[in-house]
């Protein structure tokens, strides 16, 4: 892909409120993940992707774990093969998760990843929701309740399922790839 | 699938925003689309879906008319198989496009389709980043390119099919029904 | 496709036997399905094609309804993307009944759509005849007699399955596209 | 498979003319090739089966000799991994083309038999007939060009892979076996 | 594929301890299966493909007889589509098995073969270890076990699966071909 | 799947020769990679694997660098969603290509990796004969000589990708995990 297909803006150049997050983003991580002025060059956009992904990953009355969170995006990004979502989601749940080794093994394979049965059963909706959504029916909600979800649960499996499958096609067809300090992040003990 | 899984909320419970917004489609569509209040039961998520869907099919500096933009849509989710959303927007695409059998085309099979070469390729483009994003590559660009599309016309071929790929797998999972109103609309002289 | 690939024949050159039978169904029908003058070019194979349709299509003595054989071909015939056919027997499975929406949600989803279950596992049988014949097994069968269709009625879905892949492969392989006609029939109350 | 879902009805109780043409194929044969009595408990659909599988398969005047032919059904018999159709036509086409060898290649993978390009160039546009014929485009019509194929023998190649798409569905479905005498024909010098 | 890509070497070029097997071979088949000079041209690997053969295919202590080792390698070089592995190994099956039949049978389709539920399961294992390894979980093996087999069993049947992948796409990319001396063995009494 | 299945022997227990190699190996790396254990149970098999290991990976004159095998074993690897293999030789590329990114690309989409055509094209005929062998052909090897690469360096890059498919397949369907120490091999400056 070339490089230069979509080039990120300056960040001098962006609306004061798009400008204001990315700085606040830059505070806390320490940089800006590529995806914050990859899709920045579309300002409504962009309003909506983080407002979508806000709602869907920082809200706190849910039965999915912030850790669970991640953990779906990074399996079906994995099975979307996005570079730069399970590489940069993959370090937030090894954060959030405290597993050094858990983003690799969902991304390679979930059903050999050391996680809860309840987080398998977790992936494997999520996995369908990914790939074959149409064929979803109440038997995939009852695998579910067996676990302890209800059909909210669900709802948010699914929705963040939509959502990074939304984001893995945008960093695909856009070249979009995550900043190195993604890929080590959470492996190590004193790791930012 | 259960039909009562996730009922639609009562208009009146919904915040005044939301409300205002609904009420306004259903003055002008003369009934309420379904997408509306099946989303609605999540708020923030209700606002971020329709920001988003605004911005990419409401834009006008686009070099892809509105016809496009739904024929995108309609293609697209039947390869997704998302029955909402094939019927919903076939309906849009007949009105918008002026012609009452294109969108059945294009759903069955948009190579058959009575349509243009350039919409074609717009079509072809457009079903690469719904099945094999990660396989995009410069190639699929130069073929945009060689019927007047420029890397601004692809984004937004790209960003519906990726936004409509979020709706497909809601629609599907949460088993939301085209409301019936929508599989006449568009095929006889004076629909409404 | 080049449209003038396999050019229909005139009417009058037809053999008389096919030219009656062809003026039988305009009669009928008010125009002339594409089907009968597309492969009437060739016509010891027109026969035998049409010997076969009638003999599953009308036979009387069947465990499924004229509309129960129209459902499976507008089914399967969208998973083999076939244009003539989803358009053609979607309009006659709506006449047969009486249903105007029934068409287009099989041709999208058949699970999602509003049919009786013993369709619904008319419709699964169908499918898995259509695209995974090999795979067929005892628990097929058993699946279908859970819903009241005994082994007769599993051969009838088999045979309009696989006669319609054959059909589907032709009209999909010489370019056949549906009479505009088809894609309003049955949809309004007092529609031919 | 149960082997006794559709038994085969007693030669005696057949209808004059399926007796008749059972009986010459027999002293053909030296056997009844289970198809033929398989299909015969419906003689309606045996008489359109057997009418359409002589138009094709018998006819003089072709750009198809019949050893191309049961080449084409061979090859995608095993694509739908159809046990009776792979076995008795295998049989034949080692009979018509004089060669010991082509059937076990062609089944397995046509790529690697031993046949002349324009027999690969006839395989490969069966094959997306049989696999993707919804696919099919001017380029695959050039190709067959390129090798001395005209239009009328593109239908033949069609019409045959199709035809016999429904022939392996009935096959596999219904549970049919090849005779024995079919695996050893055309494998050693003097085969009957 | 050019012939000559990867020429077979000269019997007397090669280490005699490579040699010396070929001859023992050829002395007692008749003939020198291909796949042994194919490979000569590098004799570490030669070695190695060859003890791990043995160590699998010859063994004396395994639950598994000689037949149902070879049935596992034509049913799973069939899914592979290797030439080479399916003639050759399907001419020992015939013969270990002394069933002249059911090479054919389980190359086209292993579910319509007969033979043994024991070994219909052993060969259902055998196929998603060919085809979808990562997916392979304790009820695979539970499903061995109600037949029979053991663990050491299920090794067998996956290490002899995984060998012969391995041999599949080495003859498939060199375009190893079988000696013409396979196609018959096994299939008439007298059979060499 | 039960880690108890088959339980890596005691090294004590081993034949010397394979107990003087793990030693060895275990002095190198500071631990033992758990397949020189999970295989040592099968001792023949053991060798034969190791003897093809080192004959395919350790040998000096080949066109292609170790980095470059340990790239083709990580990228097939992720394909056959082998979690034993990606992140074990996925530690070794890191040390060889000296990149501390380049395994977790090409793990997820090697099309996104920052690595040079050349090894793209080797990559691009190594996932071929991964997943579609049958249907190598001359121009596969045409796009590799295009880039410098001979048929000798094609049969190391077939021989690799079939030799780790056969371990992708024995890791997976055993449950062998990758040890703790790889997953962070080759990330960090002074990794061991």
């Amino acid at each position: 892909m070339s490089p230069v297909r979509y080039p990120a803006p300056d960040l001098n150049s962006l609306p004061d409120d798009i400008k204001a997050k990315v700085l606040e983003v830059q505070e806390k991580a320490g940089f800006i993940p590529n995806v914050f002025l990859g899709l920045a060059r579309r300002p409504a956009e962009w309003r909506a992707f983080f407002a979508y992904h806000d709602a869907l990953m920082l809200k706190e009355d849910s039965g999915l774990s912030k850790g669970d969170r991640e953990m779906i995006v990074t399996t079906t990004s994995a099975a979307n093969q996005c570079l730069y979502c399970v590489v940069a989601h993959g370090a937030i749940l090894r954060i959030y998760e405290k597993k050094p080794l858990v983003a690799d093994q969902v991304a390679v394979n979930h059903r050999k990843a050391d996680i809860s049965p309840r987080q398998r059963a977790m992936l494997d909706f999520a996995m369908k929701v990914c790939q074959r959504s149409h064929e979803i029916e109440d038997a995939d909600f009852e695998a579910l309740h067996a676990h302890g979800f209800n059909d909210e649960d669900a709802w948010d499996i699914a929705a963040i399922t939509a959502f990074f499958g939304l984001s893995n096609r945008m960093a695909s067809f856009s070249g979009m790839v995550p900043n190195p300090e993604f890929y080590l992040m959470g492996r190590v003990p004193k790791a930012k």
